[in-house]
């Protein structure tokens, strides 16, 4: 029996624009030659800075390219270092990085604004908040509108920093985008990070964040102590395909079958656990939030889980409630999910009650 | 004037096999698929690893493959910090990077191992010593086989953790190589990084270090919270580079430039500072060390020399005297090297005495 992996949060590999991209890394190569072969800025390869200033109209300079957003991550925290605030559940990484963090709930709205004001009113300033406001990882839930414009409000308001990380945003498969924080805000106390990994293949590790120009110039220093110089090659290779005008096709076919994916696996999960359990409903991205009956164990329910044949990721990896679990709908085919979350649910007890946020 | 750079320590843009990456990153790409272009394992590309390894004669599961070997210095830092034992000189960044070091001179024949010997029985235990032992940067030196016989030892007698960093090896133009401390040691306590950053490109970012399993194994954690994934297309590049037998012949050619270049380097010097200074006589690699006349400083030398139209890095920048110098003849064709030592030549004051390790 294969496993079915709902604890994959990446793209299939069938998303995945295997031969674009090994044309494009040819042609990045031939044509950037020595400036994409040697080291070359700290902040990353200039005409790929540049792309990305464009699109988001600002100052190259304010642009830095890392091998991946999480190395963004670190390199913001090492410019702010101090208490960070993140979303409860928030993705697992940086709660591992950050040595201590305070915490704000999510509802289906994102990130519970009221509670974060009383969690500034109460404490010292914070280095800066962390947000993934559009399908979170792990929650799927996007913050609405009016809350982005109060939390915008808040950073100019507060003076609060606020990491706007963003690697889902364009994989959107129903409604309307909304406006960034970085967007509302002008990018003076909202610092924004995004990926290439979500939107074209992880495995090329290219992604970036915006920072106010005095921060982006004060990195360097520690930029080429972590790496002399992030990887040009793939950066290139990212660069050339945005330039033959590949992004847009690729990211409607990624989100033609995602939303097919999502869709199998809303229509699976009320199927198999109506009324047992609950879960989120994202418009894009990669994920869903199951909430189990309580007093289940997601964790312990792995374990049964694996055994039959399907994984994911218990919510407790993300600072969520013991019976949550977090699955991913980007991995498996339609068919795949709906075989997987009939194992799964076979495992799940009856509700005796279901709360959720 | 076009500026003449001793400066940069890279392989000159003639030197990259441009044509051969372009077409070995297409296939890499082609041919690894979802491998290459998703995550995968945090300590590398598994078939690199597997290359190295059987390349080194030790299990891949000892090698983790990084984004440039500097990334590889930080990784053995998280798993042994502690105050760490450096050449004097030696490589810039490692200085910047430690926060407290002790320091072991070099002569013509490497590091002084009585001086180490020395250093060890005064001190407490050192988390480990960082040497590069074959055309050292920025000194060009290469520690002789007897030393290297002593200091195998050293690293048994007296559990002396050990990091070798031996990214010129390779690039050996003249000279029997000889045995790494790695092979000497049998790979206990010494641990061995190198990089494709001299031998194919700068710009893909690969580097390598090999270690105690345990110790490799224990890295994982720390690894996918750095950047998940190292980057797999330049990975998969690499390995398809050497599995086409291109890493010889590559080498081939570059010795062969480089070797021109440094005896280009070595009979303008001769020309120009014989009697006013000293330098060292490098058999491969990519710098040579440069003592002025004492009482010169190499930093006020630099602003004159660059408005005269050449460059080097001042010898402080490595923890070495204020009159040195490193010299890279790795990036400017000989007829330049002949142009530029000249030019610098006529700025270097006659010598009062030239005092010299």
């Amino acid at each position: 029996m294969e496993t079915i992996s709902f604890a994959r949060g990446v793209p299939a590999p069938e998303l995945l624009p295997v031969e674009q991209l090994a044309n494009c890394a040819k042609t990045a190569i031939e044509s950037g030659g020595a400036a994409a072969l040697l080291y070359g800025h700290t902040l990353g390869y200039q005409p790929l800075r540049e792309w990305i200033g464009e699109r988001h109209g600002v100052d190259p300079a304010r642009v830095v390219v890392t091998n991946g957003s999480l190395q963004a991550f670190h390199f913001v925290l090492s410019a702010f270092p101090g208490r960070v605030i993140v979303e409860r559940p928030t993705y697992d990484r940086p709660r591992k990085i950050l040595s201590a963090f305070d915490e704000v709930p999510l509802d289906d709205d994102g990130l519970d604004v009221d509670e974060l004001e009383r969690l500034l009113e109460s404490g010292e300033r914070p280095a800066f908040l962390y947000t993934i406001p559009t399908f979170q990882n792990p929650a799927g839930v996007t913050l609405s509108e009016e809350r982005r414009r109060r939390l915008a409000e808040l950073a100019g308001t507060r003076s609060l920093r606020i990491l706007e990380d963003d690697p889902y945003g364009l994989v959107r498969f129903e409604g309307e985008p909304l406006p960034t924080l970085f967007e509302l805000e002008g990018g003076r106390n909202v610092m924004y990070s995004s990926s290439f990994s979500k939107t074209i293949a992880p495995g090329l590790r290219v992604g970036y964040v915006i920072l106010p120009e005095e921060i982006a110039v004060g990195l360097e220093d520690i930029v080429a102590s972590t790496y002399i110089t992030p990887t040009l090659v793939t950066e290139a290779t990212v660069l050339e395909f945005l330039r033959r005008g590949l992004l847009e096709p690729n990211l409607e076919r990624v989100r033609g079958l995602l939303r097919e994916r999502r869709d199998a696996m809303l229509e699976a999960l009320e199927r198999e656990l109506g009324g047992r359990a609950r879960w989120s409903h994202p418009q894009g991205g990669y994920f869903l939030w199951l909430e189990l009956p309580e007093g289940t164990d997601a964790t312990e329910l792995l374990g049964r889980a694996t055994a039959a044949g399907v994984t994911f990721v218990p919510g407790s990896d993300f600072g969520g409630e013991p019976h949550s679990a977090r699955l991913a709908f980007s991995f498996a085919s339609p068919a795949e999910i709906d075989e997987g979350v009939s194992r799964l649910a076979e495992l799940v007890p009856a509700a005796a009650a279901v709360k959720l946020p």
